[in-house]
């Protein structure tokens, strides 16, 4: 992680200001303009969980704390604002100036989340805090996105491989690499994607393509001459005419090559129909003496298609998962908001039919039973007692991790984060495993949230100042 | 567009190498030690429509081009590579001087494509060919999706505007980027990200968020804050508490403005059943006197709820259109491959079940009917001469782009191809436009593609050094 910085060639994370919604600088002059500076707390949570998801898992902290340290307006971003006529010369000079000075506090990255618990509190003068929300709803939302999905894929997985192949159709390259990141961050083992092994120190690993194959008069002396060039973690793509003459070549070219000292590792199979294919490989495998050598499989996988596989007892070593993780096709977006929860010391909340949002600042309080698996989670005011716990260990998730811009703690390694989100994963709720798991968890709401929750809106007569939204208990 | 230089912290184009999977660099030591260095042609292309779509549009060959051109491997990586044991000194000294020199034609940015259809072809070295293959994929793959989806809101949206919204839930950085220019070539009018603006020149736009209403005592106040710093192309949020009360409190404020000739352009809802809103809320501006002052639409919104809006007559001037785009949520993937179609002047195909490609260097001829819509595609070899064209007019999509690794053009300006986007969008037959309609264009297949196809693989027994890819007619 410490590779990230901006002079270096390979950083894709952008510390432009710019990269925000155009109403969020037209704000930011207002606040100025009116000189609002007082402190403003605002949260970013999940709405509720997509159908698909029995829970999420939280990713993206390393990569906002990275940028949150190292925004700002860079002079012909200023110069390109001043152009568009919207903004002031003396609110262009305070952006310049602008840097992040607040606190951070947040849920460590690969921690199961659920509805409405806020991930990560900012606290700032609200120019400051208000600044953050575009990029941080996108970097919090697409990594969470993706290691929530990559997580079922690990419950689907068992004991088997599990490889991130998303790249070519990940949306963009910082997709492509952030898939990779949170990928591995829930549990897969390595990466296609090598700027994500120079980047994050994932494992890398690839196999080869059918245009190699293609490229050459037969099948067997592309396998031939690969190996030649490349004998080391040593896989051949079996698929590109038909699997079991391919799988026959393989074998053969493998006891050529065993001769010279070089071991064929694996098989890919990319097409077809996985589980009799795989079966009928194995065979020629085996038969060949080449019990060793694991199958790989790829080719539109996801969760359920692993768990299929596994179920019918498909004898493959390791699933390559591309499209469907790097979208998270099946659910590609997730309903998050960062919202204000207190500005100036007063509890804040909106209203809007459907998308009220729970005021003050808060706390996650997660119990766990004697079994080390989680029991259920409270959404508490951050300075409430929490209630007296009946459960034999309560946490509070949510952690200081920036007082005042400055980090409180160096990185943790992303092997380290992996650790503990595997630990995770193993203590979440039976009912919560299955990939067609109806239930989730559903926090329970403080009496102190509940009492700053906003009173229904008034239907009285429209009043121009009306102060409604001092209508706190 | 010509802002995209690498020393301008804005550009998030990354022309590193290392984006790229694994094998490619495998594949590109084999092909370095065996000295292969004839001349491949590759095709890309979208495989099958997903039933979502009934056309695509074309997008991001102006990145590719950009991306192609500075496209190397820098010194740090390089020594990454050496690190991970897989790859020989002098195959990196060659990786290190290796530049793209080849040709590129290309189907222009903005142009509607079906299955099967070559979109872009590049022919190099093998090499550098093959080098490309991941990045040019993550690259078309993402912006024609985006162009997809964006054409279908453009043509549900009749003649309100439309507003691209999608930066928090797009797939990162590159992606939300990539999406606004992408909406905005298939007929969006604006954008919200402020980056888009400055890197593509794409008028930007925005509101206020509830976070600003929620920081002031009265909703009232906050706009007539809000106004004060921000008098321009004025709107204001009215829904955070109660949309008609908003609707009144805005009018109100509204005519206070006036009185120092600040004009309320427009008033947002993003919340609540959106077409019974907009008609009290239109009630409410113009019994106000303000018939100008235009109503805007936000919250999920997609093609199908922009339809149906229209088609209930709901008064909204511009619909904002977020993570529903910069998603593509309901078709978040496409499937596209980039294929061998020529080596060493031998024409080549993948048979793989369900996965085969279609042999050799290929043309796209389309022709058009007196009234100048599309009536039907045909592939052809590159080097065949199209059947007698009984249409009104033919055109040939494939166009060169790039020689020996230099663009033959400049670049064209988004907003031209935004114009010429608009005039294919016109042409589309009127049995493709439905958001529902369930056909597509099935483009025919030339006599020479087909002589050209690979036989039915051999379920003889297997030889080691089988001839299998030489069996083409």
């Amino acid at each position: 992680m410490d590779t990230l910085t901006r002079t270096d060639p390979a950083d894709m994370l952008v510390h432009s200001g710019l990269l925000t919604d155009l109403y969020q600088l037209s704000m930011l002059q207002a606040y100025h303009f009116h000189r609002m500076r007082e402190a403003a707390s605002f949260e970013l949570f999940f709405r509720g969980l997509t159908p698909e998801r029995s829970f999420l898992i939280c990713a993206g902290l390393e990569t906002v704390l990275q940028w949150v340290q190292q925004l700002r307006f860079h002079p012909h971003e200023l110069h390109w604002l001043a152009s568009t006529g919207r903004f002031r010369t003396d609110f262009l000079r305070m952006l310049a100036r602008l840097r992040f000075t607040g606190d951070i506090d947040a849920i460590a990255e690969g921690t199961p989340i659920f509805a409405n618990e806020p991930v990560l509190r900012v606290t700032a003068p609200i120019i400051e805090a208000q600044l953050l929300e575009s990029r941080l709803l996108n970097l919090i939302h697409f990594q969470t996105l993706i290691a929530s999905k990559a997580a079922r894929c690990t419950l689907a997985a068992g004991d088997a491989g599990l490889v991130e192949f998303g790249l070519r159709r990940a949306h963009g390259a910082e997709a492509a690499l952030y898939a990779s990141r949170a990928a591995y961050l829930a549990g897969f083992s390595a990466s296609s994607n090598a700027l994500a092994g120079l980047q994050f120190g994932i494992p890398v690993t690839g196999t080869m393509a059918h245009s190699f194959v293609q490229a050459h008069a037969a099948e067997a002396l592309a396998f031939e001459r690969f190996a030649a060039a490349n004998p080391e973690q040593l896989v051949f793509l079996i698929d590109t005419y038909d699997i079991e003459q391919g799988a026959y070549r393989a074998a053969a070219v493998a006891h050529t090559l065993a001769a010279r000292g070089i071991r064929l590792q694996g098989v890919r199979i990319d097409s077809g129909e996985l589980a009799p294919a795989s079966r009928r490989v194995r065979a020629v495998l085996d038969a060949a003496g080449l019990t060793e050598t694991k199958i790989l499989a790829s080719g539109n996988l996801d969760e359920w298609r692993i768990a299929g596989l596994r179920a019918v007892g498909a004898p493959i070593d390791v699933y390559c998962v591309g499209t469907a993780l790097s979208t998270s096709s099946d659910a590609p977006a997730l309903d998050c908001a960062y919202k204000l929860v207190e500005y100036a010391g007063r509890p804040t909340a909106k209203r809007s039919p459907g998308k009220a949002s729970l005021p003050g600042c808060k706390q996650v309080w997660r119990s766990f039973d004697p079994s080390g698996r989680i029991q259920c989670d409270h959404i508490a005011l951050a300075d409430e007692t929490p209630a007296q716990a009946q459960a034999c260990r309560t946490e509070a998730l949510l952690q200081p991790v920036m007082r005042a811009g400055v980090r409180l703690s160096p990185p943790q390694t992303l092997r380290m984060l992996r650790e503990q989100c595997l630990q995770h994963l193993d203590s979440l709720p039976d009912r919560l495993r299955p990939l067609d798991a109806q239930a989730t968890l559903e926090p329970s709401v403080s009496s102190g949230v509940a009492r700053c929750l906003p009173r229904e809106p008034r239907r009285s007569p429209p009043a121009p100042h009306g102060a409604e939204a001092q209508t706190w208990a």
